[in-house]
């Protein structure tokens, strides 16, 4: 036990031990075990965006297993996937990596202007499956938020009552924000903020650009010269709006991208101060000897920092 | 236990010995201790109006628990704040302050004609923290108004059986006001009266205008010349319309304001017959020295009405 | 919040905030407040012994006010007694003296060898009265222990998710013991270690003798030179035997005795690390006068420690 | 509402407005209204000797009418019967006299050592028959005593959240009593404190008789020579085991006897503190317009005290 | 993942993959992880023997810290202690130590012919501190042993839907044995085939004797010639009794004994094909840096089988 998660599990000391016990082996496990840091391996986009958009580049991922193999392999933290996909994969690959049951799942079969993800998956299914916790995703700015915060309520403190973890996706769009004020550095901010105010342990949202969406917020960061050139200013924004740092802000790798751009983006994230990535395009969408080639870079620049 | 903390709790005779020790708790705790009056730190704001918003005048602000040393340090009688603020200092301040769980929310990242907070937080969530009772906004003249007094109904009933305090933000807003009418005299007036029907314990109001908003209204406020000039004078015309001044109103800050303009409000509150403040954003958007210093102005004020 | 307090509180860490909250409050109330040490006044003896018999030689104590008026004045840490005792003075004194409600009690009008005490009041009801914890008595040692056992199983569970402290009195008893063996020093610590294992706050006892009870303990005690000769050391064993010091340990005075003595008893609770006393008939069977001249030395010795 | 009635109502100021307004019809019916004192015809002995037992001296009384004629008809405070009686006069008597629904029962067709009433009726039964409170009987000194008592907890749990006052017959019996000693002083004393403590908010036991039957107590009650002599001394020695008086202490006038010596009974309760009689086959065995007669005679005893 | 740790969980192959995901974290766990052996330290003796009897040989045993700090030190696969025990370092130690939670618990305060453990603990605390699994104790011979058979088919329901482990201690006793029949071969491998029966996921049995206690067993034992004379035979079979070695069974060393008498059991335990040690008072009873020399030694013992 390092030093550095045990500073990281006392910030948390309103919870369980159970809690703090699976908080443990996220922190523990994999390449970055001990080291505060961590990379995870999200795999929902089968449900969130369709299975050959997600899984044509390479069809390996069409089976579930593939993904459990990749983040074993890889050593990373945690694999976070469906109820489906966990299933499919618990028993072959029982106890070798925590795996994050997400209890919450949207799809794209009909367009909304305020998208509102359904409620597939149950706190006894994670503790069926040996999962370490649960993943829910809240859309800040959409019209349906309120139900939303209020199913996180009764789903958090039902997976805290059995030491799960609870871990927020937290995504702000709908008809309350333009499509670039989604990532804009207020709004993301914004979003991590609720997201601990309602009581998330690890907090995964998007990596914030330097536009400003709302106008009360615009004020504010031109007077106190809040510093969003840089991505690492960002991050460190963002990892500040989460409790001063004290709740685990890791930040999501969004589509596809250039190989070095990527890397640029994970040394923002160490340099601004965040915990990690939750990345899964990127690495589940290109052959597995390129995807842990990526990956052993991305554990390298984490593990420097 | 002084005579005027017991012919305060004389009032709420109805309710069982659990409410009034709780209700003592706060009137006894802090430099007003005693003197029935009371000075609350509400940080809700992170929430409300977002991180950078809430903290960035004073980043220390950050930090959950710099509220609790805040409000410990000034000697105030309670803090109140959502489930993710005490969670993160609960354990740390645990008996140093009275606590006030914040159980229903509300986020600007949409903008609604008739906003209407999330439930984010329960009953058993205050006993789990050491609270002394729960807090929970309504927004009176809002087309889902009706939702939120019938959540009020059934977390008050629970709340109190369990021996907790019931703490009401009465905000008039939404479709049916303008909006100076939100801060008239005679809707703030109303505001407190609903709230007091409700089974508040503790009723918290803007300080009201001069203006009149109902057109029945007008006529009366006119027909009986109800002082409405003076602020002291408005205050007294609230707290009489939360039962004669037998529930104990206070009357929040607002936006951050110069100190004069400020204590000249504190002694209005004071003159009127008010029971205290609950001020947020004034002190807790400045340096934390000045922030003690104002705090104690404040006290002053209060403690030689 | 003193250092000694938060070391104490440090040793409950599993506990949820509004079980650590409670403790501070007992550990913070009345002239020991701060120090670690405490002394409570409970008043069972009503339902325990009946009435005349506890309140005859002081008949001020019929009316249950009596003992909450006692400890307020004399500055003890929390009064405990049986639903009807409390219900009888919770709204008269609210807030003004921590309230431990006995939910087990247990009359002399059948003599039972194994005796077994009713369950009489609810995790409920303490809420409702405001109390900061329940008390349960558990007679190790009987027929029906099991039963107790289990009751305290059900009841720890629901108060400590409702914040509130489990205080146990451990009282060895039953067909398994001698009379002089129920206060034995094997038998005492071995009281002490069970409510420990079984989730108890706090730890009630009787003070031990130098007799050893059980056959397979003698040898023990003798080949380790336990020392026993001096009710220090006898107490210093029995504080180790709850968590090596741990968990907070409390002993009781048992019938009226001389004032030299009890007060030399006092003093050895305090030199072998006892936590301090929870003492009735010794000060509810005097003079009010008398009384808080005895508590007031009880205290003075604690303080000293 | 008389200063007394005031006084009474302040003695049980920890339940709610519900059971202090049933509290208050019963103290503020018939000829007794407003005095503070009370008589109540309780006919449950259909049920615990037998009809014939009970109605053959009087045969009117085989109709459960009867005793609520009786009882409006005399100007009694209260009636007090089992289920089916009241069903049998609850409409057509509806509003003109407080009912209390007797809700356990036991019978003499099994002898036993330690009888145990049945549990026959339920709180909602009591509600829908319009009553204003339960009656439930306690054998301490019986095996299974325990059970009682349990039973009585969630009883008045259920019956005062409903409003309803909780009466209480403390009748010691079983095994771990001589017959003398179910009488004795010490013993009703003992019964009364055990029922308060249960949270009883009126009481009912037997006359005591100057016996004493606990080892332990006849030291106490010889060492303090608390007086036992007359039964005025004896039932203020009840009435003060019972919370100081604070209790509504009424007392029960056994079988028939000469009329004399009933009335005499009668000075006693009413000299010694007694808040009343509940009396049964000393008036209603009797043809009806001797009963009112004799009814007036007791009235005016307890109306000159 | 090694070959044997699978091998082992596709024995269990009709459980759900949370307990298969537990059961791999212990095999894992520690220097024996990946082997398929395991040792682990239990700490019940302080409830079961009373404290000194367990902690005057080695004090610092009579803190619960103590035990998890020599399991993690020593490199265990698990610790398994009473509720009040893993509370006082669940916190502390978070995700160092697989944990089990001994659910029933006997003391000795009450000599008993026929045993019957309480009740102490539940599921919901096996998940609130992050416990890997739950322990429990039957005593086959005992008049009360089915009672204890239907509590643990519960109990054993409800932890497997949660994904926890089930660990049966199975103890013969009882007016059924002779003392020496406890240990006799044939009445291990007996209950060691109850456990199996019921469902157990790992069996605690005692070392057996050459000793065959059932009149018809021993007939069997003769005409089969199953051999008996060595340690490891006789290990041998009570594996074979347990589904042919298709369940974990592992050894509980009993009392202090000589070194090297120890360590031959550890040989004939490995030898016979048992999976391992349960070992308690040989370890925690003699001074830390002994007891991790004599652990580092069965360690190696069971590394090279």
């Amino acid at each position: 036990m390092t030093d550095r998660v045990r500073e990281i599990l006392s910030w948390y000391n309103s919870e369980n031990p159970g809690v703090l016990t699976n908080l443990a082996r996220i922190l523990n496990h994999g390449r970055l075990g001990g080291t505060g840091r961590m990379v995870i391996l999200p795999v929902d986009q089968g449900f969130e965006h369709g299975p050959a958009r997600s899984f044509a580049p390479n069809p390996a991922g069409y089976d579930p297993r593939y993904h459990f193999q990749l983040a074993i392999e890889a050593g990373l933290n945690a694999h976070a996937a469906p109820l489906g996909s966990l299933q499919a994969g618990a028993v072959e690959f029982a106890g070798q990596i925590p795996l994050i049951l997400k209890v919450n799942n949207h799809d794209l079969l009909l367009e909304e202007r305020d998208p509102l993800p359904a409620h597939t998956a149950s706190v006894a299914d994670a503790l069926r499956l040996g999962c370490v916790g649960i993943g829910f995703s809240i859309y800040p700015g959409t019209a349906a938020r309120r139900l939303l915060y209020e199913q996180l309520r009764e789903l958090a403190r039902e997976a805290k009552a059995a030491g799960l973890l609870v871990v927020v996706w937290s995504y702000p769009r709908g008809r309350g924000l333009t499509k670039e004020g989604e990532t804009a550095l207020d709004v993301v901010a914004y979003a991590a903020q609720i997201a601990a105010q309602l009581g998330a342990h690890l907090i995964k949202v998007k990596l914030p650009s330097a536009h400003l969406e709302l106008e009360e917020a615009v004020k504010v960061y031109e007077q106190y010269q809040i510093p969003r050139d840089a991505l690492a200013d960002r991050v460190r924004h963002v990892v500040q709006s989460a409790f001063d740092g004290r709740r685990i802000v890791i930040f999501s790798g969004g589509g596809k991208k250039d190989d070095q751009a990527l890397l640029d983006q994970i040394r923002a994230i160490r340099d601004g101060g965040g915990f990690g990535s939750i990345i899964g395009r990127n690495v589940f969408q290109r052959e597995k000897s390129e995807a842990l080639r990526l990956l052993d870079q991305i554990i390298q620049i984490y593990a420097e920092g």
